[in-house]
């Protein structure tokens, strides 16, 4: 199987299947993407996979779409290529094994741009938040991007008005890269408003979508999309949300993936600060303030300085419930992730996503049929400048 | 001992010894304050008590401190007195007798004003802030003061200019009562710009003190202050304070005492906000909103409304240091003091405070030489009713 024969295919059932589709995902990981396509096509998927796919199933229009895709300056990225994200969207495939129905990986990302999505996704924040934003949002949004793209980080949005249009503005501003993920075709002009921003982003940095090109945006597919948000950052700061804004979403997204969560606080009577207000009081997220404590908290340990509050420790930047698990495991000792689960009072399927983080993350290891507790992984300096320059020439 | 005669004995002691004089309590602890009186007039008390009283042991002028206050309208309130707020003020016994240098209670309060201090801190909150506010905290302390006023709590502050003031105003205009925690004697004119305000709160309220008459505010008074404030408050609120707000240390004081901190986030751009942000990002205090938050963190169980985020629990209203602790207690087996500390992974003196202030709260119980958990005490709807009327009495 050639990586354009997989591509092919992975373009076939892009468009055959609404994402997240997860059926079809498990077939393409038994049978690889060409086999698993030839059994959708020819109607011999097991039945489950036909629910998702049968309705498009006759919609072979795999080249054309590779063609129109590259009228407008995007491809078609997949898990064959070197490029491919794998490290953050593994997130998807743990939350998926442990049952949540949104989860998943998508089976090849449309792209438009000339980043290396994987070297740039290394070191990478989601800014999201309300489209119908303040000045308080719109300028943190802004700052918060030209200071995070200024210090290495790639900056994530969803390209909507409001504080997504101020986080990519601000990133572009100080030279991008900036990513921009949409709940539509890569060729759809997409807020209107927007079209002369998504042509920035493709040219400092890439506009990213799981759907075929000529995807109408959708309500549910920005549900869909904000997974992605999630899961190629790893954190995600809700800048401005209202009590009931879509951003609170994807900040509930990036929690059960277990990313870093953050939230800005804004006046008790700004409406558009109320999301926010109630993630933090919820802990669900994370308070920061300004660009160093996003550092702090995303960043690889020892990029940030101390805070005033004391020295701090590599588990800081853990989720409160990947803390929880990680106080539960034993140095000493091998534990059953069942015993984990009751020891830190965290349903079993939810502890078993973050003990494969916390793995992940060299937080823990597995010991025989159990878990212990490791020593931290200390990123080394060198390996975070050459990420950085991978993701600079990737650029060129 | 007639009450008044430890009335004159405890004037005398509030006069020769600067507070907090943790010796001198204990003595008058071990002998009642006449003989305690007694043994320091005489020059016969022991060393330590000598080293905190000796400077003014022969300034015998109990009877004059009483008529001068008298002459502001002010008496003094001691814990022979029915009046005393007992229970508010155990949380300071508990602090000291744990080690904590600045806690202790005080040997007798000076109170201008007309309300029974018991009755009225049963259901009381502190508001404090920085005294360089803005409009967004001054606005904020009065709405919350007025709101809680309303809803049958005392609110007590500092009677300082900036949010002190704003929320013993709002307090006054929903018709008190409120407290004011003095830094100087209960006649002395500070701020010179609040002696209106102050006879506002002694007319609808009350204006406290632990110095004699005459004594002049200094900045170790306010701190020494700031532990009554926060002891006699079920919880304190921090609505505004910059990076080094005097109102932090009120915060802090109040969690040392296993009292809820909470505070009011802001503009992540306004220094009058940056101290509340701290608070809340480091996890010391809880965001509050508005009224009905800060109700249902101090408020009787039940008080308060659920909130959109899940069913309250008992121990919801509990800091993070003391649900440590209560976490670390078992059901179905005494542990140590020192077990629990180490389970709980919290110093062993502070570990015996907490569990003290659990036993207070019906947490925990005793059990031979242990703890263990127990279910929670149910404060009923009569009881709480029967204790506002009590403040409502005390006021005519």
């Amino acid at each position: 199987m050639s990586v354009e024969q997989a591509r092919l295919a992975r373009a076939y059932l892009l468009r055959v299947a609404e994402p997240p589709a997860r059926e079809l995902a498990q077939l393409v990981t038994a049978h690889g993407p060409v086999a698993a396509a030839e059994l959708v096509r020819s109607g011999q998927a097991p039945g489950r996979v036909r629910a998702e796919t049968e309705a498009r199933a006759q919609l072979d229009r795999a080249e054309r779409d590779l063609e129109e895709a590259a009228a407008v300056g995007a491809e078609l990225v997949i898990p064959e290529d070197d490029g491919w994200p794998a490290w953050p969207l593994l997130a998807l495939d743990v939350a998926a094994r442990a049952g949540v129905r949104w989860a998943g990986q998508p089976l090849g990302l449309w792209v438009r741009g000339r980043i290396d999505l994987d070297a740039c996704t290394e070191r990478a924040v989601a800014l999201v938040g309300a489209r119908a934003s303040s000045g308080y949002g719109d300028h943190h949004a802004a700052e918060f991007a030209y200071g995070l793209t200024g210090r290495g980080f790639t900056v994530l949005s969803g390209a909507a008005y409001g504080i997504d249009g101020a986080a990519h503005r601000g990133s572009l501003a100080a030279g991008g890269p900036t990513i921009a993920v949409l709940g539509c075709g890569p060729d759809v002009h997409y807020p209107a408003g927007h079209v002369r921003l998504l042509d920035q982003v493709a040219e400092q940095g890439a506009v990213v979508s799981e759907y075929p090109p000529g995807t109408q945006p959708a309500r549910h597919r920005f549900l869909v999309r904000n997974r992605l948000i999630a899961a190629l950052a790893s954190g995600t700061v809700v800048i401005e949300a209202g009590a009931r804004s879509g951003a609170r979403n994807t900040a509930s997204t990036a929690g059960a993936l277990g990313k870093v969560v953050m939230a800005v606080p804004g006046p008790v009577s700004s409406a558009s600060s109320a999301g926010c207000n109630q993630l933090i009081r919820a802990r669900d997220a994370l308070l920061v303030s300004g660009v160093a404590e996003i550092v702090e908290a995303v960043g690889p340990i020892g990029s940030a300085m101390t805070t005033v509050d004391g020295p701090r420790r590599p588990t800081d930047d853990l989720g409160p419930q990947t803390l929880r698990v990680h106080e539960a495991l034993r140095v000493d000792q091998g534990q059953s992730a069942g015993e984990i689960a009751v020891s830190a009072g965290i349903p079993l399927d939810r502890a078993r996503v973050l003990l494969t983080e916390l793995e992940g993350g060299g937080f823990a290891s597995r010991l025989g049929q159990g878990w212990v507790r490791t020593r931290v992984r200390q990123e080394s300096a060198e390996a975070r400048v050459s990420a950085q320059a991978e993701c600079q020439r990737a650029e060129g």
